[in-house]
């Protein structure tokens, strides 16, 4: 496993909508996760300069699966806050990689964070309709630097 | 057109969930365009008798994508509330077609209405990303019987 | 009624989600009711000049719920996409209005028209419970000017 | 800590609907937790006999919120999948408890396992504002048998 120091984050920033919060007044925590999944994307679409379109064809691979996720939720957030997500790889290993979110509020209190365990993931070559983990290529993991 | 007389409608029982409310405490009103795509699925499956993969298999078209559509909202649910979707096709055309629902809450009264037009779809053969209106088939408007 | 002319026009940025997406590969419909409820929200901050809970308090009122929409598609956008919504209020009644949004792909194309119309709602005075349209003030038809 | 022996478990059915499912055609996961979260709903409403809104006004609480959630994807659904959630209560502890779901296929594979660490919450008496835990009384756990 290498474990990533200082590497690559990205910062996005998001505005909670009206229609993400339930009737709490506050985030439905699903759409947390649907945040993340977005972040993720913007993060690999940053470090290798490209769609995730493009650079899954580039590496002929299907895309980045989720296989474990997780979310802690400290401080809800309301409609109409604004928040920003940092987003980073925290270790890449053979073929999968681990992947934080820590959503922050204007104040500065970490408000959810996020933990993902996802697989850089072709398809099997006796079987299309089947994926299998596939070798992270060492340029790849370089981008995140 | 043909104007559908008394044909078959789709009964659907729906739960209100937690997570379709928005901050006021009611369904937030995107989420009742979901419930009604998937009772449009629901009618034809009901109608042809076969999941959707099977039925767009078995015609040759892709599926029924929306081009136009509609809600009016009298009443609104909140979550817990056991509603019923009434859906029906209103009007066939030659590659287009009509679909109604009308949400009852439990009380009877009509929370929402739902207006769609939707196309028979296949792929242009001249150009298999595209895809255009192809001719409904006698059979499936004979399924709304 | 007060036919708007050239008045207050917000145009939001989007990046179409893999998360908004469905199996054919294209923005799930309801999805962009999501986006239209965002722009209307972004179009009354902008105006009013602050943020809907604060205008709402402001003038005495609970929101803007919605009691009609509709949506034309006309191009499918996908993951990836940079789009941008043009949003305007096209008529305001004494008690309710109109808005407008036309999603715009980066290739100017016109991909999907929603309307809506909207009430300018209180809470009943006689059963706080029950809401229902009050008179719009003038100072808010001005705001959009 | 009261470790939980074969107590209650919930079995809901669910239909993965089209809108469930991202551009890859399997579920998009976030939808996952949204599903979690109405078994989760459902549950305590067998345990208890009423809905959330009369057990948690009964109770003097305003609900149970999410402080920490995970999921663990095993095999993918798609559209017009019939699977079944069994969830149950696995642990409860002063003012707080764990939940498992088990989302199988037709075929009985086990498709996610979710889990959900969630408070007994009441509002703060000094600030009604803030919410915090309280002590989750007996006969809820013995609900729960």
């Amino acid at each position: 496993m290498i474990r990533k120091p200082p590497g690559l984050i990205a910062r996005r920033p998001l505005t909670i909508e009206w229609g993400d919060c339930d009737a709490a007044g506050i985030v439905f925590y699903p759409r947390y996760f649907a945040y993340f999944d977005a972040c993720t994307a913007a993060l690999f679409q940053q470090a290798l300069g490209m769609k995730q379109s493009a650079w899954a064809a580039a590496h002929g691979v299907i895309g980045i699966p989720m296989v474990d996720t997780r979310a802690k939720f400290s401080t809800p957030c309301t409609f109409g806050d604004e928040v920003v997500v940092e987003t980073q790889v925290t270790a890449f290993r053979r073929s999968s990689f681990d992947v934080t979110h820590r959503l922050l509020r204007q104040d500065g209190a970490l408000a959810v964070e996020g933990f993902e365990t996802r697989v850089w993931a072709g398809r099997h070559p006796d079987d299309p309709a089947r994926i299998r983990g596939v070798t992270i290529p060492p340029e790849v993991i370089a981008a995140f630097g």
